[in-house]
């Protein structure tokens, strides 16, 4: 099996499994609980938190355990426009954001909020000078995601962060959910106020994540209740789930550190190959994430080529999984303004750190066979 | 170990680890993802949403999974309140709901809604009488628990739903946190439009849980984004969680149906038992939930209490976890117009379907010394 569908989602890695089911039954008492089985929970939940943080290089209290990208997504933008909507009511945000991103401002603009739209150019990249000269007076956040999860385009989040910084009425939030562990992010430095990271990304597991919220930063929470995570996320801690998150976040970045290189090496591959296929055009920027390869085989169908691929049991998607089951058309390559040929016939191929130069060459054969033997069926 | 504080939180099932653990690495891909890993994925999915609606005797499009019981709360609460404020701006519900009800009316108080607070009797219960009494033009909602998660108390679910249907613009919810697999409920019978279930109250995962959202009934979701769970709850599905949901459902309705008197008999042994200790005042009602029993011993702080017993291996609490932090009365308690003495000394004792004779009998002569030793030391 050759999995190159790794941004739709990621396997576990082993030792997150073992964490989380080592978690699950030792330390299965409500860390809310008084008695001593729940300050061990507790105690390993502060660990766990501590040990979020340090990967992160960001303080213990601005980690606030979700249950994913969408979570965080929608509890990062909610919960600044509800609290600080007394400042203003205007957003800022890409055309090119993931839909969790996307359809809460939509949602927040059918509730009297205003949302501007930075455009992108081919590669799908934002112009901090664009989003500087879209802020006004009562606009309250810029949303723009580190890496875009179809083209794999590398957003400059420092440079937007120091013109967010520039205004201190300005939140700046980053959906990290595709960069975290494979385009480096110092959030200090980049000045982001808050950001988005999923566990079953980087081969964590699903239904854990975290929102990173910048100390100071109030925001309003979307669930109310017993006061957890210093009362921005109510709920009984999923901290089996955490401590598989912490896991995940701790190999990830492990990776990141020695085999970077390897991925960013692998991609250029994989599109040097690529390049020379005739039929192939490459969506994604050169320079972009190192994970992530778009490209368009104009006049076959992205669904047919999937199917053709995993008959060799090989696994590539289109476009985003979370918007997979809708109409052809890529509305991220769209706003690329690429033609239409080009936005309805896009592959994504994302790797993992697993991911190997055989894989890499036995993908390549059997994608220049498929496109071969599609083209003849058309 | 005697581990007697289930309603705090459950040992997750073996069969729902292993269930979890299978899905989470054979069935990793994303459900939305067009290959044939993402299908089979989601016929799981489908699959696992078919067996939790059979349990529930409900319909497949019926089920929303969500993180627990604190999102089903807060997506019924705020679901309906958002959705349907244009016809009202009236709720209702009583004064001893769980946090995560009572924060999330506390908040809509904040934005323009008025809510009613149901009084109860000494044992907790609501009148339905009084519910009726409630409503008015504007009502558009009824949130009441099944059972009390403090002392058990039962309330008379079918009857408010009788009285709810009488009105059809007033939609009915009830978190039955506490009382699924323990206290049945008919959710077609009681006409209950909502209904909040949690996972790790009835050993199956922190992080699960579903909503039942009655078909018709409209709710303005929590999280947007990709619009999974019919647009009621986006993000990348916890298939693994959904799982090990519907594993531990199963299996606590199959205990329910076999073991449910052994459970009432054995809580009838600890209240007789409990009756005769002269300093123990038992405030859960004798006809309540057959897992719990709220006891004071005015004078003895429960923290004090916990420990004492928690040295002997012997696990109880006091009310809420989700509150347990907070100082030492009882809300649920004062509510019942219980004296001061008795709300700032309770503990719950939460039995399972493995609590034994042996581990009550065992409780109660622990029990007893910790009174003796405790009263000594006052």
């Amino acid at each position: 099996m050759i999995y190159f569908d790794n941004s739709a989602t990621t396997k576990p890695f082993e030792e997150v499994m073992t964490a989380y089911q080592k978690a699950a039954i030792q330390f299965f008492a409500n860390p809310s609980s008084l008695h001593y089985l729940g300050s061990d929970a507790e105690r390993l939940l502060m660990r766990t938190r501590q040990a979020v943080a340090e990967q992160l290089r960001i303080e213990t209290e601005e980690v606030v355990f979700t249950s994913g990208g969408t979570e965080g997504n929608n509890l990062a933008i909610k919960g600044i426009a509800f609290q600080h909507q007394t400042r203003g009511k205007h957003l800022i945000t890409s055309s090119v954001e993931h839909p969790s991103v996307l359809e809460v401002f939509k949602e927040l603009e059918q509730n009297g909020f205003e949302v501007s739209y930075a455009s992108v150019d081919h590669s799908g990249k934002v112009d901090p000078e664009e989003i500087k000269s879209l802020i006004r007076k009562d606009t309250i956040l810029i949303s723009i995601m580190s890496v875009n999860n179809e083209l794999g385009t590398i957003q400059p989040i420092e440079e937007i962060g120091d013109i967010a910084g520039m205004y201190p009425k300005v939140f700046f939030h980053v959906d990290h959910v595709q960069g975290i562990g494979k385009v480096p992010l110092s959030l200090k430095k980049a000045k982001v106020d808050l950001c988005s990271i999923s566990g079953h990304k980087i081969h964590g597991l699903k239904g854990t994540g975290i929102l990173y919220v910048r100390k100071g930063v109030l925001l309003s929470p979307l669930f109310h209740g017993g006061g957890h995570e210093s009362n921005r996320r109510s709920g009984t801690e999923n901290l089996p789930g955490m401590v598989a998150f912490a896991k995940a976040l701790r190999k990830i970045k492990e990776k990141e550190k020695k085999q970077l290189n390897e991925l960013i090496h692998l991609r250029h591959h994989l599109i040097n190959h690529l390049n020379v296929m005739e039929e192939v055009i490459i969506n994604s920027p050169l320079s972009g994430a190192p994970h992530i390869i778009n490209v368009s085989v104009p006049g076959i169908k992205p669904e047919v080529m999937i199917h053709a691929l995993a008959k060799k049991d090989i696994f590539v998607s289109a476009k985003s999984a979370c918007s997979s089951k809708q109409p052809d058309v890529s509305s991220v390559l769209k706003a690329c303004n690429l033609k239409e040929n080009v936005t309805k016939s896009a592959i994504r191929i994302s790797l993992s750190y697993s991911s190997t130069i055989e894989e890499a060459d036995l993908f390549l054969e059997e994608f220049n066979s498929a496109i071969r033997y599609l083209e003849k069926g058309r």
